[in-house]
């Protein structure tokens, strides 16, 4: 006896390739998927049924790299740089990531739980099941670990799991202005070990404009010892041999890398360090430098797509807009976009319980109304999902 | 006496710039606009009071430049190109416009009208209130006027207003290949007076691709001789001087424009022709070449924005996500952005009774939680519409 079968649906299961089974069932007991397969196989009965009516279901989606909690938001800024304003103004007038550090750094936990939860319901509305949330605008131990509380609270408010990861090394805040390595120093001996608990992952921005090799490896391995698996925001202005670094630590996933080299994608292969692609900051920073698609491929890397959202080089809240962009804009096949934000988007979180359709794994489920999964990438700014079901419910 | 205020709001008129009144009222009697202003000098009761909890009022926005109505998509197109299938291969089994086409030509007005409705509900749900929708993928008059009569129809299904155009001369259709003119004064001829009472404008793609400076004389000239105004689809895929024949001809808009020459832009701006920009396309396709915002704004042309939302180039159903991308990728301004989809589109109608808040106008307002106008362009795939309203209701 099953707790509920959903019936009358089209399955991507994600099980080599998109998986797909026409007229399939799914079936949940305890929050698990307990059986999928094509409906006329279907074993038992169930104490509810539920008819999606020709709908296509897919694993929950997973948006794998977010900001979204943040304090304010840099619409200003935008509206002024369009106008004219010269940035480097802009930002001697304490604009660009500043701005952010210091309305998040104002805010307490309740305005950024406030702030982070209408964000994280724009998600779920297109079947995003798990988000990760990084904190990274704080840079300072309290307001980094206020982050990352508000963070694990968006998941006591709303049917959504969430996977948190400490950024304190994001930027080098102002009060450390020029003692960049004291700072990383400050972060592996202070806030990695005072996110214990609070945080699933540790991250780093490793690139020419922030933090170096000797840095990361500092943080990373302060998150290492702390039993905390890494990630790196990496190669993403310049090379700076992040994929290869990240490769080396046994990184979750190395995000962004623009501009790294094959060698370093074929160590990322070798150790299953995921790439996560965020083609919305392609778009909103006009980068005409896209990730090597071609040499992921051939070095054989896993990849994933993700929104990056936050409030200065990727103000987005779809999810699904991201697949169009990957395909879009990085030429990524359907197949590679929807396994970007299901099965490869649970690897880049170290997750094997969710993601594909599988018995065993959790119930977490997105209905679409759609002919075809390509509609998915194909249309952009098009919300085709019907529902949403997070452990069988 | 008004029949409805809305109070406790933000306004952006868009008279004269964003026209900006904070904590300001709108008051509808009859559909229309009776008063506009700050909230401390309302002048009187009214049967209903919407409390608005600070969010801002723009005028509803209009999408004046789609193709809503049309039959399949071209999902499965667009994946098998992503997977490396050759494109003209794809072309000679059927696929690109025709197939469109095909599919349009085999559906019924209701079929095609149950494709229809979602799209035009997606559009809504961003807060549009007025919607263009074209015809041009039956391309024989019974499938040509059997859009226009879907594209009505959406109208009574929906609160929302519907402007349909003819676009006959969208592409020479596959019985008339090598008898473009044949086909153009088939157009002219037939079809264009058979639209009268179903058309309000009539369009024509007046491009390197498609139609020549002739063709469009002798439609366009059918056209105005039955009393309705025009449009160019001009200059996209080269400079064929569709801005000056706009002009020439008095056209409500030309659309596209990316080749567009200086001499034309003066020429529309003398006309009073408008420029309605397409971002979409320009994304969808990858193209590289923008619209001369520069030597726009230098010859005084009026610009709108819009979702060209069609299957083959611009498969999009958000009119805010435009606004992103006319910012991000042509460098629009907020103001620039925010009147094209409100002032500037109600003119590339040719409608003088919306697009601002004023007395007299239609009470057509789109309500957004938003601390500032600019939110709607800065965001990319987020949606903080939370109230509509159609003629006062
Ligand atoms: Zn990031
Ligand atoms: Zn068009």
């Amino acid at each position: 006896m099953f707790d509920r079968i959903w019936l009358n649906a089209h399955l991507a299961t994600m099980e080599s390739g998109l998986g797909i089974i026409e007229d399939g069932a799914v079936a949940a007991r305890d929050g698990r998927i307990a059986w999928v397969g094509p409906r006329a196989a279907l074993p038992g009965p169930a104490a509810e049924t539920v008819d999606c009516e020709g709908a296509w279901i897919l694993p929950g989606l997973i948006d794998c790299h977010t900001h979204l909690v943040f304090g304010g938001d840099r619409a200003e800024e935008f509206e002024r740089r369009l106008a004219g304003e010269d940035y480097a103004a802009i930002l001697r007038a304490g604009g660009g990531i500043l701005s952010t550090v210091r309305a998040t750094r104002a805010a307490d936990e309740a305005s950024l739980l406030d702030a982070a939860l209408p964000r994280a319901q724009a998600l779920m509305a297109e079947g995003v099941t798990t988000i990760e949330i990084k904190s990274g605008y704080g840079l300072e131990q309290a307001a980094e670990l206020r982050q990352l509380r508000a963070a694990r609270r968006v998941a006591e408010m709303l049917p959504v799991a969430v996977r948190t990861t400490l950024l304190a090394a994001h930027a080098v805040p102002p009060d450390y202005a020029g003692r960049r390595a004291d700072y990383a120093r400050l972060v592996a001996e202070a806030m990695v070990p005072a996110a214990q608990g609070l945080a699933d992952a540790v991250d780093i921005f490793h690139d020419p404009l922030a933090f170096d090799s000797e840095d990361t490896r500092l943080v990373l391995g302060a998150a290492r010892e702390a039993g905390l698996p890494v990630k790196l925001h990496g190669d993403q202005h310049g090379d700076v041999g992040s994929a290869a670094l990240g490769a080396e630590l046994g990184a979750l996933s190395v995000d962004h890398l623009e501009h790294a080299n094959p060698a370093g994608l074929t160590a990322m292969s070798r150790a299953g360090t995921v790439a996560v692609l965020l083609p919305g900051a392609t778009l909103f920073l006009r980068e005409t430098r896209m990730p090597d698609i071609a040499a992921m491929r051939t070095a054989g890397v896993r990849m994933a797509v993700a929104t990056d959202c936050n409030p200065g080089s990727s103000p987005t809240l779809s999810l699904l807009l991201m697949l169009n962009l990957a395909c879009t804009l990085y030429r990524l096949t359907v197949e590679e976009a929807l396994r970007g934000v299901t099965v490869e988007a649970a690897a880049a979180l170290g997750l094997q319980d969710r993601g594909r359709l599988a018995p065993g794994l959790r119930c977490d489920l997105a209905l679409y109304r759609i002919g075809r999964p390509a509609e998915l990438c194909y249309w952009m700014g098009r919300n085709p999902c019907i529902g949403r079901v997070l452990e069988g419910r």
